[in-house]
């Protein structure tokens, strides 16, 4: 589906044939979800044992319950992956996001300026919070909890969205270095009534 | 096909009845090209005066001939609203972009980091020469010319990248301050086959 | 008056006996007005069609009436030409700023740093508006209006604040890619009394 | 060892017997090579799942073998945390690069600025493409793999800088917001001859 | 010569009478030469062991001799006092360059964009130097050495441009934090033929 | 005890032997009491005239009494020459305020941010105030003044802190121009109970 011209990485891609069967599996079901195979599995398998680690550290944060619904986390990664400029993650998961939240226009609004986003006050402060993180975690202060509190975040989402966004901060970083592609398909995914839905 | 809560300006908009016939005339050929009025047309028009200028300037940077082509007059466009974070701008152009270069993804790809995007080196070139006139234009100096030379631009190229940088410049402040809101049509406009050409 | 080393732009000057009948009547009442023709109304003139829309925009801008008088107005255009480091804007724009105010020292306190410079409170709020516009527009917010309001400014004059800040940093990115360089004359014109008044 | 007004973390941090077998043996193990619990496996283990997925990342990247020393990885650690002004990260590593390449000197002086550090100059491109990596890595192209080519290195070590600048900066983030308090016994270690070593 | 509502300090400033001796025979001797006390001179004085040691320090740099004329000197405190936005050394330096170098427009070119301004390849590279310093001064390494040997600048003209970019920081400081005013006389002085000479 | 191939500096050192007089008697007196003369000494001697100022200057702000204590004074040295990223400064100047504290930990953590350090609010306040002077002087503004004011500072007690960061700002200018390095002693001075006295 990508051209020879236009690889998916800088690096080379493994065939799912070579990969140990722990991997070969998880990419197999992703591509039975979501119909096609989002490039971040291959490019990073490139490296097994980190693939592992980032598949992991990734299901801690996405898949745990919490104060934060599935929608609001997309949030987070857009914003932050717009911010550290990573073109796989904000498209990829700019698809996730119009999906979960069956809301097309809202990737567009976030990865620009989340500040003219469609979203309620309690996600403003939420993006707010991971955007100081993001850019500046340095100055992170009992002032930016109180400003989560103030909004009904516990302690536990505040770490929630730090984590995502510090997570999304590493993912960035590696697309970036590697020319990680997102699919052609992530594109147009939850823009219109009949798209399929992401894993 | 804007609901209420979401006004697309925080300037009132006027009626197109309620416009000089001048106004309404030129609304109404673009009404007629896209399938709807784009949503800067009216929001603008709250100042009559200051939408005719802009429209002049419009109209002499974007239909005049010369060495950037329609399609790499809108690659600068969404690249310094981009930049400039402005969400009518790289949403609007970002379509208008997909249709005139048939490329589905470029918008996208501009939008995110122009530097992964798929253009020539000359485009490359091109958009560098707009990024330091949006940001940095105090730095502007002679070898920044010759690198445009060296990829076959004229001065009057130079002249154009730059106009168009700095006129668009000037409509994502408008647009940032107004609020001004992009029609639900331009998100969607150029990704698949059969959707409608723009003005 | 300009020696040859120092060209007044970097592209072709028209002499005034080219131009077209309205650029030249226009171009005379200026230098009839003012004793001599800034060097922005030839440079600019390269290029006819950019050069109407440009005055067009200035005019509807800064010959309107409205909440701003015509000193304040100046004062926007010296602090964004100062934050753009537009060596012709600072100093033409400068000298109309001190004779419309009568103040010889205070284009020279804005354009180095308006917070110290002899203004009221009020016109204190509407520069750091208008910095906010020139700088990172994408961030001005209900609270930005507000400040506003505060200091009696309407939403009327916002728009004014925000255009000039936005038509003058197009000016600014023109005259900076260009070279263009102000007359000698703006350098001195209201710092002794009696100066000639501008156009 | 921290006085209950100097508390660790901002979180709850578990007590050892409290852990699960794996985490606590793996503590355990630890505390027996450094003679103390490095804080960050406490801090951290406040989200069991998270904590395994960042340990199984750090091994990943610092236990391979490769093209960088262990001693080169902690320079990477220490530069990127230095940017992040990640307290606990700075100094702990600190610790380990004084341990490691037995120069007492080094830590503070890639801390303040690597550029004045006694590093070769491979080791400054590797941290001159590390700081890249770490603010802007949308700006990486092929000329910055040139770079490292240049001086040796692979694009298989230019993945590992990467790599652990990445991680590193997931690590400062989450430190950073933790508020995460170095052990006192770091800011001394690998200063004096008789300093025990670390993990 | 200062209204009442524009204080020359923050601070209190004494009177020449209660000056000790030293102090007012050098203001004295300096409103000989210019025909006014320049503000700094009483500003500063609110503490004298500080004000010796700063006109000590300012005299081992402007009035040794050394590779860069007089003229150069100030235009290195215009451009470093412009990067600091300090109105007070803009102004007044400003003036002195002008009557230097017998160049009415020059001040005002260095003090907007020194990119701009009439003077040679040399001086340039000695303002690039300096702005370095000035903005990033971690970052200076050998090669910016070079850059200023190949216009013919000896490792201690460096050192001179370093040392005066980096004592008018240290007074760009002071100024801003005090608020300290330029003396309306410097304002005009050199911008007409009989201006008067300053110290 | 620095070995050849780390000069510490770029310039040529003075012996001590071939100082004049007034410098030699001053380096004795502090190699008495630190048991080792520290290299800002003998690096700035290369300027006997800018040396003779610059300890004017330094006496002048150090070991005047005030409102600071001693330890105070070194906090804002240490947080001024981090943000500088100033190697000397941040070494020698750490390993001082370690002594003046009795504080081991201290140093690192104001060098690496000083919001997580282990100080007081008032001295929070302080650094936030020189930490404005030493970034952003111009916006210096009375409302700075009241956040001091509130902590119990005077405004004599601005100027110290303005003071002390502005002319460590000149400092660390040299120093990172000169290439100047620290001695080794500072590095682990302060860090364990029988360290000697600084001067």
């Amino acid at each position: 589906m990508t051209s020879p011209s236009h690889p998916i990485s800088r690096y080379p891609v493994p065939d799912l044939a070579e990969l140990p069967e722990d991997m070969r599996t998880r990419i197999l079901e992703v591509q039975e979800k979501a119909g096609f195979v989002p490039n971040v599995f291959l490019a990073l398998a490139h490296r097994p044992d980190e693939w592992r680690a980032f598949l992991a550290y990734h299901d801690a944060l996405l898949l745990k319950p919490g104060g934060l619904s599935k929608g609001e986390r997309e949030m987070i990664i857009v914003a932050t992956s717009a911010a550290n400029q990573c073109l796989y993650c904000v498209v990829a998961h700019g698809a996730i996001l119009r999906v979960y939240e069956k809301a097309p226009l809202l990737a567009d609004q976030i990865a620009t300026n989340y500040r003219k986003a469609d979203i309620t006050p309690r996600q403003r402060a939420m993006l707010d919070f991971a955007m100081k993180v993001c850019t500046a975690s340095h100055t992170v202060e009992d002032t930016d909890f109180e400003a989560l509190h103030a909004h009904g975040f516990t302690d536990e989402d505040a770490w929630d969205i730090a984590a995502i966004t510090a997570f999304f901060g590493l993912s960035n970083r590696m697309a970036n270095v590697t020319g990680m592609r997102p699919n052609a398909e992530f594109h147009l995914l939850g823009r219109v009534p009949r798209a399929p839905r992401p894993a």
